[in-house]
């Protein structure tokens, strides 16, 4: 691999010289370069550590072997109309990014179960509501809609605390404690079973917009919705709707179509509503770098890789 | 027990019309009146269910038997300075009680690793706070100042989420997987091993103020402080300096010395601290009342009671 160029988008230039420290120790014969670099040779280009990457410039480089996501979603990736197509693309699965949203679902869990969002609005308007004493998690029934790697960690960490833990998967698995509904077909069943509803799908065409009028109003009235998955999930009027009906009691909402949110977009401030900025599953440099490491080590020892982007089922 | 009065002074009038509802069910012979009420037959009052009692008025019944607290604590009857010395005091602890404040602190820790209360800063003041990603659980030493029945069942489920537990008890014990600190003597080595501060001791002369200048001192500089034990034991302006001078990096407040906590106070609205109102384990009547149903039982077996408050001890 002596040579061999690894190019980062990921960060902006305050994070390259991380990227680079970690690099430095973990592969040390590998060449680290920004996106932007002007001194690095196209033709030496292996290997591409991206986050929206510019549209078409993963073509120009010809020896490109691995494009590795710098986020556990690639559709950020796949948006480039000029991605070359015979090149795998690798997500970015670590421990700390299962750790992280597991810890950021089972914290937003219970902030829906002690109706967080009445209790900092009734704090914000100096009125001590203490009748709002909320429920509890064993009572209290969530749908983990994807069932992959990070799915299934957050459903193990809800069942430790003793929620009633529902899941959703394309096809049908066996995950212990874990009431499992498979397919399209099982999807009403598991809405009217409904609680609080976990989003963690992957960006698909059929999932592209999933958390809309039809899924809300499938949902028992007083539901709470927590969106972790992608931005494109959620019809945000859709939402605004439910919550201001009644139909949806509160929401915890992570990520969106824009982002930065626009500070007048109407989730912000709303007092059923927390959202927090894309933090769900933010990991640190260190992992991913490790993450990074072990790949292109299993890549130059011709080994399997984990985590390949499968175009056919679209994650 | 035909004819034996519990008299009730626990959240009102219409909290009694539910207290009935349940005793009717639970203990159909018990005659079952409220605090003021007039008809009430001094003579017949056998139990007492209370919270904070006009002093001096349980030592106006002669017969009196059992006094039993609404609540987890005690500090609220035994402030009556008439308090008839003979009669037994049972602590209000259900199953209920120890989910409640496991959840409740497990929410509040999950939300300090997530650094929220800057999140919900950020987020007023417009600002997309996406740096602040915050630690993970299992990374995190969480401290829980007593290992009664609350402390124990928190220190568990706090496990079940990764955290690295220590435990701080008055003696010697074994919690599986906690490191425990015992007595006077070992507190200060559990405080230089904290990055989360969870207050659940009881009401002591022992305990009262510990949460002061001299406690906050010893901590690392950063840490935070989850308060659900009693409103006493918090010196609230030595906590609103060691968040000023960063010592302490937030705070999650559940309870207060004078309740409602006033408007103007300067916790309220603090950028650092969550304030919540007193709900960290408010227990279902229906809950309280089948344990009140036990307890009644137990003493009319002649069984022994379970939860009674020690004076030697002090809780």
């Amino acid at each position: 691999m002596q040579g061999d160029t690894l190019l980062i988008k990921s960060g902006g230039a305050a994070a390259l010289t991380e990227w680079q420290h970690h690099f430095a120790r973990l592969m040390p014969g590998l060449r680290v370069y920004g996106w932007d670099d002007p001194f690095v040779d196209a033709r030496n280009v292996k290997y591409a550590l991206v986050y929206q990457p510019d549209h078409g410039r993963l073509a120009h480089y010809p020896r490109l072997r691995l494009i590795l996501s710098a986020a556990a979603g690639v559709d950020h990736i796949l948006a480039d109309p000029a991605l070359p197509t015979d090149v795998p693309i690798v997500r970015m699965v670590t421990e700390e990014t299962r750790e992280r949203m597991s810890d950021f679902v089972t914290f937003a869990a219970l902030a829906i179960v002690r109706d967080m969002p009445a209790l900092v609005t009734a704090q914000r308007d100096g009125r001590w509501a203490n009748d709002l004493t909320g429920r509890l998690a064993r009572d209290t029934r969530v749908s983990v809609l994807g069932l992959g790697e990070l799915g299934s960690a957050v459903a193990m960490r809800l069942r430790a605390n003793g929620f009633q833990v529902n899941g959703w998967a394309r096809t049908p698995r066996l995950l212990s404690d874990v009431n499992v509904f498979a397919g399209e077909a099982q999807l009403d069943a598991l809405l009217t079973e409904t609680d609080i509803l976990v989003n963690l799908l992957p960006d698909t065409h059929a999932t592209r917009g999933i958390l809309g009028r039809k899924l809300f109003a499938q949902l028992p009235a007083g539901a709470s919705l927590i969106q972790v998955g992608r931005g494109v999930h959620l019809d945000r009027q859709a939402l605004l709707d439910a919550l201001d009906s009644g139909r949806l009691r509160s929401a915890v909402v992570d990520v969106f179509d824009i982002e930065p949110l626009p500070p007048d977009d109407a989730l912000r401030g709303h007092p059923k509503v927390l959202v927090t900025p894309h933090i769900a599953s933010t990991v640190s440099y260190a992992a991913r770098a490790r993450q990074v490491a072990d790949v292109l080590g299993a890549h130059l020892r011709g080994a399997p890789l984990p985590f390949v982007y499968d175009a056919a089922r679209g994650y």
